[in-house]
């Protein structure tokens, strides 16, 4: 959660992407980059042309980061009001550079920004990536995580992965937003109190059935049925529940032939 | 304790994609799950039909994925062999399961992948998500910490999200989380089809006593038994003891004086 302090506006990364080919990608990126709190996107030399009316199609909404996006000519350009920069390249290359992951990226990237720092990710074209001229550009190279034998991510799946980072890293470890999302549904299991009740009621119920087919098996299977309804960790308002099941069915011999509606 | 014996080997997660509207999502899914070293695709009554050319010009190369795509007429069905079941959703709801980021959800299908259990993720349609009777299906939740202002994350970035965390979790093997969800004993969840079959042998020996007491209120009163049930997370031998229990109490009908000792 930000902090309460007055420092310095955060300043979030901006993506930048170089030569991108096809306006989905861009709309894609657009997308991703909403869903995680990054607004700042610039093109360099979009293949395409630029407005693109794919682009805004396939951003699904995210129309605030497609009217606000900016165009170069130059990924220098691109890069010239920033003061951090990540280059992604699909493998590491031999440059004099730090080469780090997408949530070590992120970590920096939030240290950054939050000290008021311009900071920006380049992603290179569809096909060739970054050159090593662009790379250069950078103060440190992202490579992502994936299988040797398919490393196949597109510029929009790259921008998604970083995004996300992002927003990762910004949330307090083990305090992602869903934990508070969390259903307040309380899912403690119920004092042992309340289970010793559903475990009589079941045996009250079998007893009469012919479950517990000897005296002398009896306390064996009753213990084998008291096991397996403690290690399920009912609720209280599952044993409720539960409760009802049982006499539901226990009923079923009283009123031999149901059409019972209560 | 858990076996001496030669350990089963990993199984990693199936990604299963309920109702999928477009190849290309499926064919970017596959792309993403390739990417990360996953390779069990499911697809639940894919709307455009399979097998699909748009999604496999998708898939960029990762043919395997296509190829191996098995496609399934229900949710229950693509899950009946699975061991533990992610659904992903947009926000929570209101559910009696565990609610989970990303990270965790892929750190848990770690840990049970190495203990040799068969999981899986479920992900709904582009436009309406799981149904809630889906999301039942499933042991726990996955959302992930999107902007609330903008939550709209396509099923491919979904499944490249979460496929992107299951290998981060395996590179990081200090990022694995101390909580154990797993007990010492080998008590891994039944597979899914013997846990539907419980549900359904409750449900059989209930209707004819009484406990749905309107039409209406039934499908919601099967929901939260079933609810119940697959959070108690019933091993295979737990099971078959549950279904001597059902079967005893049903029978008290038919031997209405009891009187049997065995």
């Amino acid at each position: 959660m930000p902090p309460e302090s007055p420092a310095p506006p955060d300043r979030k990364p901006a993506i930048i992407l170089v030569e991108p080919q096809m306006g989905e990608n861009i709309g894609a990126a657009a997308r991703a980059m909403m869903n995680f709190g990054l607004t700042d996107l610039r093109l360099v030399q979009p293949r395409g042309g630029w407005p693109s009316s794919k682009a805004r199609a396939m951003a699904s909404g995210a129309n605030a980061v497609i009217d606000q996006a900016r165009v170069f000519d130059q990924a220098e350009a691109a890069v010239a009001d920033l003061q951090f920069v990540y280059a992604t390249t699909a493998r590491a290359r031999d440059l004099p550079k730090p080469v780090v992951g997408p949530r070590e990226a992120a970590a920096e990237l939030r240290r950054r920004s939050g000290a008021g720092q311009a900071t920006g990710i380049l992603f290179g074209r569809e096909r060739w990536g970054l050159t090593n001229e662009q790379v250069a550009l950078a103060d440190a190279v992202v490579t992502f995580p994936v299988n040797p034998k398919f490393a196949s991510l597109n510029v929009a799946q790259a921008v998604l992965l970083v995004a996300y980072e992002w927003m990762a890293a910004g949330l307090e470890p083990g305090a992602l937003p869903t934990r508070s999302l969390l259903p307040e549904t309380d899912v403690r299991p119920a004092a042992k109190e309340h289970l010793f009740g559903l475990m009589r009621h079941f045996e009250a119920a079998l007893d009469p059935s012919g479950y517990f087919r000897t005296e002398e098996m009896k306390p064996t299977m009753v213990q084998n049925l008291r096991a397996i309804l403690q290690r399920a960790g009912f609720t209280r308002d599952e044993i409720d529940v539960l409760h009802g099941v049982v006499g539901a069915l226990e009923r079923r011999r009283e009123r031999p032939d149901s059409g019972r509606d209560g």
